[in-house]
């Protein structure tokens, strides 16, 4: 194990969180709140750590999978440890395992709170909530090593551990200068959102959380409502967001450079789009007779689906009242989540459609026994190798789901809670079921469940597998 | 398609359904129920249509994988449909549709049922019942295949779609010869079970009723609280018959020909055990508190542990009134179901095993990328087919899930009730929760609901692809 190296990628984390924690600390300086002095002593203390160990550069240069995997793990536990000290040091949230819960729910963008109301809290809390759904929305450690003058092959190791999805399209022969390319488009579409709901008339803090969270689809609110008290207007502009980060972007790469019909071939996109109007209009012609007129249920239906499909996890309206096709429909699409290479969180769309096209494939090899027939993506063959790592990662997936949901039950609460827990944060959507639904809160669950929930939602935004490494022994043995 | 030997196949189907339906015609001579005259009248339709059907020879000799899938598939459908005319011509369910669901529960031995109150039905009616669990034990189609005097290889291929399980072993090198050892061992346990039953002071037609339930793994109860006012000692017997039932029954023809270190090895066996009395083990320390003494725990929680792992669900105790922990342990014992080659439903142990050793070669794949390691099972190397299959078959089972939960939640109850559902029936274990628990059953569900939950009650007996492939348009096109 080449640990220099992973010693000096966690240093760069430190101090990059440093420079993150400036927005809280300097909402904290408008605000006048006391608890920006806890965000002050921890970015002290995160470059006074952090400073030291990116002074030199590692001294081994071999780095393989193994460490990849191990760093990409690593380097998001780091970053939840360090980004829960000022909710503990504030007393914003005392308990520690509450404070990483919450931050390893906003880093993987996930958003479910262990907090009965974030109300409460003081503003720069709240915005450093909300922000951490936008640094980890973008894989943070992909985003240090587009900065970092590291030479050699392996960055794409440590991208394919981070980013979300099947395979990345490498866009680019170089990847840091894909991975820039990407960046800006990630900001451009956040700033435009901001821009956006301030024109609405949202208070600027507010426009800022709610595009933080609809960026990273993270889902974190700040209001008891979530989003259900803002204008139609702002709620149009949140659903088309969350839509929009929720498309792979490889496609607005492709957009950029004027690659217009390679981007309109992109089966994900087009199924994508296709399942999101699908579904609301079914749930529109399910919920008509709640609304004044069809096209109130139109905008709720598009903005709750928009919503679960990216799993932001944003909510306008009580959907648990509405009829059991709907809610059904709602419960299919959070284990669909986005598209590949989005921010989104769940087994991804172009999962999905692999997973189809192979069923299809066995079923017509049952019938032509002799028959050759590849499995095919946006015309190009799909590889045995991924074909095995999707399988791999659907059995991985349930299993990590049954372990976690065997866990949590000696909390002793009932099915509903503990499966829709496990999928909820598995799948980095945010709410659940019963208790832990609209008026509820993940603080019943006993430390360990907390734990054990943080590892799912660490699971499921680093795609299973960095994460699950982390507690096999073979990884730690020389070899 | 080779239409005629599919015919003559069915033919056969009824023939032999009407010799089969001379178990409750005679238990309604015995008791003098008029319900009695519902069989004959069958029995004559049956045997006035089966007996011209397999008069002659089928002409055309070939016969491919193709063919097999649909014989088997339509051979379930029309015994199923068969079934179920004593049912509506008795009275005793005189919805078709309701008879259809309750005898396709039966001969895939599912025990959902739509009574009410199976105790204020005729005996004839019950036995048939349970007779019909019996018989889709041991997979009526092959019991055929023993006896007709077709020459050829195409019995393999129908084999392998009936029996359950990722691979069929081939005992002996002719198939006929291996069926029927396998149905001597099945027939010698069931009598051993009913002779067991009636020394422990059971009356004859209970004991009957109870040991084709156990034997065919299917749990239909002719009494309201389905096994708990029996005696300890039959308690005992049963749980330790259900157990026996869902060892693969190869195993059992090793022993019988002295291969015991062989049959000792088989992976799957120990893992099955191993996981029986984990989860006893593990539910007894759980429930000491509801029972008398720890004596009494054990045995409840290896009664309830056994009935579910081999997806019987017969029940002795209401285990919904049991803590989380043991009711989690439960359900996920519903999915993992009992060994392959034995009668139970359920996703089976081996392919859990297979799933498990997959997932290890690929971990291990990522931390050493060069590596050659080959998935073993009980010392042989695994072939990719059979991986790629289990592969599929988990995927196809949640697909069916999935698209059977949205179906059926048209019915607007709740999400326990149609998650359990699908569940129970797709792995044929039987109860539900919520609305179809022990206090239920599943005649609330619309027409089309029961259509669906029949459907996924055969796909899971046929192991997902023979039910499926009936839906494919392919499949009847010309080649
Ligand atoms: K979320
Ligand atoms: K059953």
């Amino acid at each position: 194990m080449n640990y220099s190296i992973i010693i000096y990628i966690l240093g760069w984390i430190m101090n990059v969180e440093a420079v993150c924690m400036l927005v809280p600390g300097i909402t904290a300086l408008i605000y006048r709140e006391k608890s920006g002095i806890a965000f002050l002593i921890t970015i002290l203390a995160c470059l006074a750590i952090g400073v030291p160990l990116v002074s030199r550069k590692p001294s081994k240069k071999a780095f393989y999978a193994r460490e990849g995997l191990v760093t990409t793990a690593l380097s998001w536990i780091v970053l939840s440890i360090v980004g829960a000290v000022p909710f503990v040091l504030s007393g914003a949230i005392p308990d520690p395992i509450d404070a990483f819960f919450e931050i390893v729910s906003g880093f993987t963008t996930t958003g479910s709170s262990i907090l009965s109301d974030p109300t409460q809290m003081p503003y720069c809390i709240n915005i450093w909530r909300c922000f951490s759904h936008w640094i980890g929305g973008m894989g943070v450690l992909v985003f240090i090593l587009t900065l970092l003058p590291l030479a050699g092959g392996y960055h794409m190791n440590l991208m394919k551990a981070e980013s979300p999805g099947p395979s990345v399209g490498k866009l680019l022969p170089k990847v840091q200068s894909t991975a820039k390319i990407l960046y800006k488009i990630y900001i451009a579409l956040t700033v435009a959102l901001i821009i956006l709901l301030v024109l609405g008339g949202m208070p600027l803090y507010d426009s800022l959380c709610a595009a933080f969270g609809t960026a990273g689809t993270g889902g974190f609110g700040i209001k008891p409502d979530s989003m259900g008290s803002y204008s139609l207007y702002i709620q149009i502009v949140i659903t088309i967001f969350m839509i929009l980060f929720g498309v792979n972007f490889n496609v607005y790469f492709l957009l950029l450079t004027r690659k217009f019909s390679q981007a309109l071939k992109s089966e994900e996109v087009r199924c994508y789009f296709f399942v999101i109007i699908a579904s609301a209009l079914m749930i529109t012609f399910n919920v008509r007779h709640l609304f004044d007129n069809v096209w109130e249920a139109l905008q709720q239906a598009f903005f709750q689906v928009g919503s679960i499909i990216t799993t932001t996890g944003y909510a306008t309206t009580d959907f648990n009242q509405w009829p059991a096709v709907s809610r059904t429909i709602l419960v299919l699409l959070t284990f669909c989540g986005a598209c590949a290479g989005s921010t989104g969180g769940g087994i991804k769309i172009s999962r999905l459609l692999l997973l189809a096209k192979s069923v299809r494939k066995e079923l017509h090899l049952y019938l032509h026994p002799n028959a050759v027939k590849k499995i095919k993506m946006d015309g190009k063959a799909v590889s045995h190798e991924v074909m095995r790592a999707t399988n791999i990662y659907m059995i991985v997936y349930l299993m990590i789901m049954a372990a976690s949901i065997f866990i949590i039950s000696f909390d002793e609460f009932d099915l509903v809670t503990n499966f829709t827990a496990v999928v909820t944060t598995l799948n980095n959507v945010g709410p659940g079921l019963s208790l832990i639904g609209p008026t509820g809160n993940f603080g019943i669950f006993s430390p360990l469940s907390k734990l054990v929930l943080s590892f799912d939602m660490l699971a499921g935004r680093l795609e299973l597998f960095p994460i699950l490494i982390l507690f096999l022994r073979e990884t730690w043995k020389k070899f």
